[in-house]
C-alpha cells in the first residue's frame, strides 16, 4: 500500500507521536510505503511531500510540534481544491490518506471522502470537543499544564490574598477548564457551555472569604461570557477572517470581582503553553493507538471513516458522523464538580 | 447520613484525592458527617477514628499518600473480625461505610457486604487490574513516572552503548510495561500474562543493533518470567506471608541478554517510585469523581457496590463481580504495542 | 535564645524552607525557642504570632507559600513603627528577628537594626537583584518555570509560524529573562537594563526568517522598554501606591514585529506562575542554608547582617551595603548570551 | 580558526548544550569552523569526524546524551596515542580542541596538552567532584531528578511505615547525596567522604519512631561504606577493568537497618535515570557559558587551561591544577545538613 499522512490546525501534543505510529505499522508490519505531506492539506493540494521511513521518525514520540508542519490551508475553500487533491492522489498513486485534524480539517476529510478519496482520519484537538471520541490526544497534555499552573498560583493567590482569575484554552466547550480545576481544587469553574450569572459567581468567591479563607482561583474558558444582562461585556471582535476573538473575559472578570468583592484579584492567561510541548504518556499512549489503528482501517479498506477511542478500545467511526456537532460538557459533569469546586 | 471513610492497602496516588471528594460532597452538599477510619480495616476493627470536616481535607488534593494512614489487616483474616466490624458500624451510627483499596480490600469489603454492612468500595490500585472499571486511579501517574524515567534513561543508554532492562511494576499485569513502554518507545515490552521466549528477546533486540542501533531499552514487568525452559529461572522465593517475592528478572534477564548479545546490558529497578508522590491531573479527576459517586451511590442505597470508570461515566458494578477475576492485559493490546516497540 | 521570624513581601519559593531550618536548627541544635509573625512585618507590629516548633514545620519545605503570611506592610511607612516593633521585640523577650524579605524588607530591617534591633535578615526575590549575594532562592524555580514553558512555546510557534513574545519577570532586571532565554534557546532577550532598538530587534528576528526559519523567539523581561524614539510605547502608568505598572511590553512589541515583519506574532505573558508553588531542589538547598545561617549568625550575635551565597560559602554581610543598589545584568553577560540567543 | 570538539566518559545532561554553545560563538561570531570527533577521544584517534554547523547543533540543547557519542577511550592508555592524536591534529590543521569530559578525560587533556596540543577543557560530571570550579553542569540535573524521587518515595514510605534506604549517584564524593537528601528532607544522609558508623546511624533513624514517626527515609551515596568493624559489608568486587564496584550498600544497609530496628526497610536504588535526559535550565545555562568561553580562551590562545564557574563568573584554571584532587563535601557542609535531615 502508498500511504500518505499529514497533520493540519494548530499544535496539539501527540501529532508526531500519530505520524511514527502509522510509519512504524504501515512500514514494518504491512511493508507499505508512507509519504508525509508538507504543511497540512496544502501539501497534498501542491504536491509537496517527502518519504517517511524508520529514519524519518526516528526520536519524535516526545517531541511536541510536527516534523511535517501544518497550515490551516481547507482543500473546500479553494477553487479547484477538490479536484486538484484528488489528481495529486491519482498521480502518487497514494491508496490512503491519513489526515490528522481537528473539526475543519475532519470536515474537509469528510468532503473529500464523499468525492470519493480513500480517506481514514484521526481527530486531534486539545478541547476534546470531538463528538464520537471519548478523549483526543493532547488533552491530557493541556489538562496537565494548566493544573501544574493552578498548582503553583494557589500558593501564590494565598501568600498574595487575592482573587485570581485564570483563563484557560477552551473557546466553545470548558472540557480543559473543567478538568484542570477538578484537578487543581478550583474555587469556581466557568465554562462556555453555561453563561455565568456574575451575581451568583460573586457570591460563591465571596463566601470563601466570608468563610476565613484568603484567597480563591476561579478558573475560567477563553470563551466563556456573562449571562445576557448579568454584566458589562465586551467582545474582543472579530479578527479578519472574521472569527471571533478570545481576549478579554479573565481581564474583565477580574475587574468586576474586585470591584464587587473589595478583595484584590488578577487575571492569569495561560495561553499557547497550553498546546505545545512534550505530550503526556497519557496523549503518546493514544496517539500510537490512533495511528497504528489507522492504518488498520486502510488496510480493512474501511475508508471515511475516523479512529475514535470508546472506553478501552479504538474503533472507527464513519467521519460524517464524528463533524456533526462538539461535544460539550454535559450538566451531570459540571453538578459532578461543583461540589468539589 | 454518618459515613465512615478508609484507605487500604500500598500507596496509591489519589487516595487523598478521594478522602477529599467524599467529604465535599457528603458534607457540603448533603450535610453528612463524615469519619476516617486510621489505618485502613484496622481502624474499623479497633474503632479508632477522627471526624473529617472541610479544614481536615484542606490542601490534601495533590499530595501524595493518605491522610487516613494504610495498613495490609484485613477483617476476614482475623477471627471475629466480621462481627467486630459490624459492631463498631452499629455503635458509631454508621450508614455507610467507604473502603478505599485494591483487590484484597475489595474481597475483605464484599465479604462485609454479604454479611450485610452498608459499604459502597472505590477501587484503588496503581496496577489497573481491577475488572469491571476501565482504569483505576494511580495507574496514569505510575505510567507517568515510568515513562519520564524512560525518556532520561534512552539519552543514557545510547551514549553508553548498552541494553538496559527497566523493570517497572506489575506483578500479575503487564499494564505499566505496557503503557510506559509504548509512551517512551521501548524496544520491547515483557508482561507476566505472556511468558517470554528468550530466544525471541534476544534476536528483537539483536536486530536493532544489526540494523545500526546502538542501545536497546526492554521494559519488563516484575511479574514476568520465561517461558518454562526458556531460560534459567531464578525465582526469588516468598516472604513471610507465604507471597511471592518479586526481585530479579530484570537482573537475570540484562545477565542473560549480556552473555548472548555480547553487548553490555545493565538492569535499572524503578520501584517504589512509581506509586507516591503528586497525583497526575488525570487521577485527581479520575479519583475525585469516584469520591463523589461513592457518596451518591450511598445516599441512593446502593450498597454492595463499587464505583467504575466506563468510557467517560462513572457507573456503579457489583463488588463480587469486580473481584472475580484480574484485568489482564488482552492479547490485541500487546500486538497492538508490538509494531511501535 | 527566644528567635522571631517573619516573612514579607510577594511570594518566593522556598519561604517554608527557610522557615523550617531556622525551627530546626535553633530548637533540635541549640534549644531555641522560635515564634513565627503573622504576615509580615505586620505581625511584629501587632503582636500577632505563633509558637513554631517542629510539628508546625513538619511537610512544608516542598511547599509553596508561606506558612506565616505575608503583606507589604513596613514599619517605617508607619508613625512610630520602629518605637512599637521594638517595645514588642522587648514585651516578647526577643533575643533576634530574622525577617526573610525583598529589597523593601531589607530596607526597613536595616532601619530596625539601626534603630538597635537584633536583626538577621535573609534576602527574597524571584528576580535574583539583590545585591551582595550570588543567587537569591526563588530565582532557579522562576527560571525553571519560564524555561519549560519556553520548551512548550518553540513547538507552538514553529507549527504556527509565528513570533512569540513571552513576557516574563523582572521589572528592574532582566536575569530571568536572561536566564530563562538563554536556557531555552530564545532568539533574543530584551533586559530592562539596555533599551532595546526596535530596528535592530527587528532586524536580528527578521534574520530568522530569511534564513528558512519559520518561527522566532522573543523573551522580553516586564520592565523592559524602547530606546528613547525607537518605537511608539505606552506606559500602563502608575498603581495606586504611585508604582509603575508592568502590563504591556509584549503587547506592544508583539504589534510592532508583526507589522514590521509581515509575520504573525502573539504576546504571551507568563505571569504569576513564575512566583509561585514547588521550589526547585537548587532553591530548597539555597534556602535551608540561608535560615541555618542566619540561626548561627543571631548566636553568634552577628546583627545588622544578611545572609549571602557568594561561590559555594553562605557568608554574613552588613544590610547597609546590601540595599545599596540593585544587581543589574552586566554587560558581560549579555554579550555572553548574545550569541546564543 | 579551525577547532574540534568531542565529549567523553559517561552520559551528563549539558553536554548537547556545550556542543551547541562552541558551535554558535565559534561559526556565528568568529567565523570559525568546527568539527566534532565521534565517540571522544577515539574519533581523534581515528580521525573519525564531522562538520559541524548552526543545523547540525539545531534544537540540541535540551536534549540529553550527545549527539557526537562518547566512549572511554583514553589516548594514553593506548601505545602511541599521544603521537597518534598529535598527528591527526596537525593534519586536520586544528587550531583548538575542546575535549568535554571528566576527570579521566581532563587528565588526559593534560597530558595532550603537556605534550604540546591546544587544548581548551570543558569539565563534566554529575558528581560535582571536579576541584576547581564551584560547581559542574549535570549536577543540577541528577540532584533533580534525585528530589523528585525523594519526594515521591516520602508519602509511599509514610503510607507503609517503612525505612526506605535510597542509593544515589556518588562513588567518591557525596554531594548528590548531601543536596538531594537536604532538599528532599530525608532523615540522614551518608556520605562516602566520612564512612558511617552503624550504631549512630541506627539510633538517629530508631530515635524518629520513638517520637512518633512512622517512616524514615535515608539517602547514601553508592560509594557509602561503615566504618571500620561498625558492621558486615560485602564489597561488590572489581569489574573487568579492575575498577571497584558499587551496588550492595543500600541493599546491605536495609538488610541491618531492619534487624536492628525491628522496623520494615527497603532498599531503593535509583541508577542510571540520575545521569540522563532533559538538563535543567541551571544547567543548559552552565553548559552554554562553559561552550562560549571554552571559543573565547581559544581565541586568546589561552591553552591547557579549563573553564570553571567562580561565583558568578566563568573563569579559566589550569588544567594541571583541576585534575590533583577530588573535590569532597567538606564537614561544615555536612553539619550544615546534619540539623535538617
Amino acid at each position: 500500500m502508498r500511504i500518505g499522512v499529514l497533520t493540519s490546525g494548530g499544535d496539539c501534543p501527540g501529532l508526531n507521536a500519530v505520524i511514527r505510529s502509522v510509519v512504524h505499522r504501515a512500514v514494518v508490519d504491512h511493508g507499505d510505503e508512507v509519504i508525509g505531506f508538507h504543511d497540512g492539506w496544502k501539501g497534498l493540494l501542491e504536491c509537496d511531500y517527502r518519504k517517511l521511513d524508520l529514519d524519518a521518525v526516528g526520536g519524535i514520540l516526545a517531541r511536541g510540534g510536527t516534523i511535517l508542519g501544518s497550515s490551516r490551508v481547507q482543500p473546500a475553500h479553494l477553487v479547484g481544491g477538490v479536484e486538484r487533491a484528488r489528481g495529486h492522489v491519482a498521480d502518487l498513486g497514494l491508496d490512503a490518506i491519513i489526515p490528522i485534524g481537528g473539526e475543519g480539517t475532519l470536515k474537509a476529510a469528510n468532503l473529500l471522502s464523499e468525492a470519493g478519496l480513500p480517506i481514514v482520519g484521526v481527530p486531534k484537538t486539545i478541547d476534546n470537543d470531538i463528538a464520537s471520541t471519548d478523549v483526543t490526544f493532547g488533552f491530557d497534555t493541556a489538562v496537565t499544564v494548566a493544573t501544574e499552573a493552578l498548582d503553583r498560583l494557589k500558593t501564590t493567590a494565598e501568600s498574595h490574598q487575592r482573587v485570581l482569575v485564570v483563563e484557560v484554552m477552551g473557546r466553545h466547550t470548558g472540557w480543559i477548564a473543567l478538568h484542570s480545576g477538578m484537578a487543581a481544587g478550583a474555587h469556581a469553574v466557568v465554562v462556555p457551555e453555561r453563561p455565568f450569572d456574575i451575581d451568583e459567581l460573586t457570591s460563591r468567591v465571596g463566601a470563601r472569604f466570608e468563610a476565613g479563607k484568603r484567597f480563591a482561583i476561579v478558573v475560567v474558558a477563553e470563551g466563556a461570557k456573562p449571562r445576557e444582562g448579568s454584566m458589562d461585556f465586551k467582545s474582543a471582535g472579530t479578527d479578519i477572517y472574521g472569527h471571533e476573538r478570545f481576549t478579554g473575559i479573565a481581564n474583565q472578570l477580574s475587574v468586576e470581582l474586585e470591584r464587587r468583592l473589595g478583595k484584590e484579584a488578577r487575571p492569569v492567561i495561560l495561553g499557547h503553553v497550553q498546546r505545545g510541548g512534550t505530550p503526556t504518556a497519557y496523549d503518546r499512549v493514544l496517539a500510537t493507538r490512533f495511528g497504528w489503528h489507522a492504518v488498520e482501517a486502510a488496510h480493512r479498506g474501511e475508508f471515511g471513516m475516523l479512529t475514535a477511542l470508546r472506553g478501552t478500545d479504538i474503533v472507527m467511526v464513519p467521519l460524517a458522523q464524528a463533524v456533526e456537532s462538539l461535544k460539550t460538557v454535559p450538566e451531570d459533569r459540571y453538578s459532578e464538580a461543583e461540589c468539589v469546586l
